[in-house]
């Protein structure tokens, strides 16, 4: 089974193509240039190198938030449009999962997966890893670092921080109560390597019916409610 | 200043764009295609996404072994072919040193590198990380299983695996003596991340005098030599 994965779920964007649970090819770009621009080139680099036809695709997965709404619709709409093309399915996962796939992965590992959500909050899953495979503690939510501090204190340690908030978190987090460290930077950023991870396990779905999950309402949503609520 | 990075000294091909020491892009191929069909084209898309011309390039980094003669030769030759056409320096990078640079790079870690050297041999050197820096422990050498687990037993335990050799050190090592775990697998293999991150505090030479480092000699020479030995 073969599988284009897409993430672009921040600044950086990659691409990669697995065979079952084996990477065939990978790429990440994070020079901040505009995922419109650099997703698909980058996908298309991947197919061509390994001389593997678009027609050979099985599915193709993506992160489906939370993230930068940009960057997720990007990478949605790039993953509907191939599916739709190729007549094939796809698989959306949490970006918060991806990043914890793409994580260290060693047994006993505590994962504290987190993206800035802005507004002083973070966007953020908690993991950790037995018999090789992850487990879940938390669902993806939007918190403060104060209720992730306590969290974080209440559960085992020391935990392992991944994603592109993981240096934010770190300087939030008051460290003489609870003991951190930052994931090494080929291990921290989300990317398509643990999306095509994250994905194995999941059954996909029509590429109709994939939504992307931002967890919290958009800037334009948030000031049209509160306008609404004025008038 | 603007490095592209290559690493073809196993099965799996990379390449990589650093700004000083930020990766603007990266890309890495193991689906067993070879070398030199894949690793110019990696590189050229690379450099493509990023709206670079090669003429920007200051300088090529490029693993120069140990490792498989074939494969060395295809990425030093490019490196060579590169720096000429541009006019431009290169630096040349221990394939082991890369393999360090690209692993956990947490302090304290002691991190084993390993190549499967056949006939019974690893390539191997070993390392530890120091206030975020890397501290060669040996030179790279080739060296029996035996002669390795007495080393890792008479320092520090435990050692983390890196390399195309991680796997066959585990299985080869008596894991009753000397606690080892493989690190996880993005972080395990040689790539031109590691060669860039490693050729960052290097001077480089004139692409000329580049010269791959085999550490052993090959079969045709050996089988000259003994050829020699017995006329």
């Amino acid at each position: 089974m073969l599988t284009l994965a897409l993430e672009s779920s921040a600044k950086a964007a990659s691409a990669a193509v697995f065979e079952e649970e084996k990477m065939l090819a990978f790429a990440i770009q994070n020079a901040g240039l505009t995922h419109s621009r650099t997703l698909l080139p980058m996908a298309e680099g991947l197919m061509r190198q390994l001389d593997l036809p678009l027609s050979r695709l099985d599915r193709v997965a993506v992160s489906r938030g939370p993230g930068s709404f940009t960057g997720l619709r990007i990478g949605m709409a790039e993953a509907k449009g191939l599916c739709w093309a190729l007549d094939i399915p796809a698989v959306g996962v949490s970006t918060l999962e991806a990043m914890a796939w793409g994580g260290p992965v060693l047994d006993g590992q505590m994962l504290c997966c987190c993206m800035d959500a802005r507004r002083g909050q973070l966007y953020n899953a908690l993991f950790t890893v037995e018999g090789g495979r992850l487990v879940r503690l938390t669902p993806d939510r939007a918190i403060s670092a104060a209720e992730l501090q306590s969290e974080l204190i209440a559960r085992q340690e020391p935990w392992i921080l991944l994603g592109d908030g993981a240096e934010l978190c770190y300087n939030t987090l008051d460290r003489s109560q609870v003991a951190v460290f930052i994931a090494p930077e080929p291990l921290r950023l989300q990317n398509a390597r643990g999306v095509a991870l994250a994905a194995l396990g999941q059954d996909p779905v029509p590429a109709g019916e994939l939504m992307p999950a931002y967890l919290r309402l958009s800037q334009a949503e948030r000031e049209r409610l509160a306008r609404m609520k004025t008038e």
